[in-house]
């Protein structure tokens, strides 16, 4: 019998995450029904083949599920997995998408479905949003943080594991208030500074920008309301992220106003070394169609 | 008989102005003489066909050419064309390509030369160097800012605009202060605060970033000696740009340290404003290889 596995929030990634399971490398069937609220989104999904079958309420959705993927906001997938484990089969695996985990595994901790439900985050995303971007080779060779808590038994841990490496994904573990730290600093500070970096430009002057600016913007068109709950959600970290950025800036502002060449240069060196150390992990996107 | 070019420097921009030069687009034929410091670069740029002949002396490279095009640091600019106007033909063309253009304009007004000089600026870079990255289509769509002084006849200055837009890219006039306070903004900040935030993420961190950090921190692979020029010669405007950063960068810290989260998606919302702006116009570069 096929494994079922219901997908909550059907958008880029939930989307991936169903064509990800169709590809062979997934090794055995998955019947895949998606939850939503837009049921014109939820058809284009299964036109796409991302899912299986639609419905707009999540107990009916996780109804016998093996598997649940939460792929909402943070802010609601603790109330979305409280109503899917109402209704998924007795021993389902639960697990998420979102990007912060220190408070969403906190909450999570005190559920009675606390030591089935693994947190993830899949350091897999776009500029892009929707299903209609979504791709069955999104995870391939990407990250996936799983920030597990006390209440995990091994077996849960490794059936987690086993799913997300289904997908394509590289796993790897870490507690969750680590997480939000590291990810202050790998994925929010940049979200921040991409849009501070727009935001100073006066419109007249784009033309006269070139690739730099457009990478360093890129992130920058990402949906605001999507990036304001991942933002307030880890403000403490971001705060922290900001300060330590910050600090760098003054750097660069004395050694400008000093007129400091070696200076300048040292700052430069410092930051390419970290920029050449990451390698060739996250070439840059292919443009779209 | 063929037009004979000098181009000084057979890096990336002065190796893709040569194969740019070969195109059928380029309507008509050149003879080019590449002329550079290193003999193993100038015999690599033969080989790939970006140039005819190489030299290590400028006045020998440059002896009878029609046009001249220095592609070396900013600062040798002046310099280089100095010893290359002494052998070239009377009434040939001198432009450059460097970034900056308050300072070289300045000095260059004073040569004999200054008539038949204009000032060029291709927005055209990437975070690779050398003959090796040329390509006969870096100018395709882009924006060449030429930033004259006062002592240009009109029939000089169409010269140079035909030059430019003979390779693909499109031409624009702008005064040489008024492209320094922009490209401060639109190039020179990016390459700081792309530098700022490597230099602020752990080096432990780095497998837990995705596509936005990438993004955000490419161009800061740049070469430290190079940009060390550029930001030394652009100082001034450059402490504006980073000045009206910070001012945005505060009102960030003020949003978070409020928990405000209206001021937060306003901030995004504005920031993702200008990035949309700027469309389709500078899409990811395709992987190299």
């Amino acid at each position: 019998m096929p494994q079922r596995v219901c997908i909550i929030g059907v958008g880029l990634i939930g989307g991936s995450i169903g064509l990800a399971l169709r590809r062979p490398q997934a090794q055995g069937d998955s019947y895949i029904v998606g939850v939503g609220r837009d049921r014109a989104k939820l058809d284009r999904a299964i036109e796409l083949g991302a899912i299986d079958e639609a419905s707009l309420s999540i107990s009916d959705g996780a109804t016998g599920a093996d598997l649940v993927v939460a792929c909402t906001p943070v802010q609601q997938i603790v109330d979305h997995l409280d109503q899917a484990a109402a209704t998924a089969s007795v021993g389902a695996l639960l697990t998420d998408a979102g990007s912060t985990k220190g408070t969403l595994v906190e909450a999570a901790s005190s559920k009675p479905w606390a030591s089935r439900y693994v947190a993830a985050h899949p350091l897999a995303g776009s500029d892009r949003s929707g299903v209609e971007h979504a791709r069955g080779d999104l995870f391939e060779g990407r990250t996936v943080i799983l920030t597990p808590h006390g209440h995990n038994p091994t077996e849960t841990l490794d059936r987690a594991e086993a799913f997300w490496r289904s997908i394509g994904a590289v796993t790897t573990r870490l507690p969750p208030d680590d997480h939000d730290a590291a990810l202050a600093v790998t994925s929010h500070l940049p979200h921040l500074v991409a849009s501070m970096v727009a935001a100073s430009t006066p419109p007249t002057w784009l033309p006269m920008t070139a690739g730099g600016w457009a990478d360093v913007t890129r992130i920058a068109a990402g949906q605001p309301a999507l990036w304001r709950e991942i933002i307030l959600e880890n403000r403490g970290h971001i705060l922290q992220a900001l300060h330590n950025f910050d600090t760098i800036r003054q750097r660069w502002q004395k050694a400008l106003e000093a007129d400091d060449a070696d200076a300048i240069e040292s700052l430069l060196i410092a930051g390419k070394a970290i920029r050449d150390a990451l390698g060739n992990r996250h070439p840059p996107d292919r443009p779209a169609g």
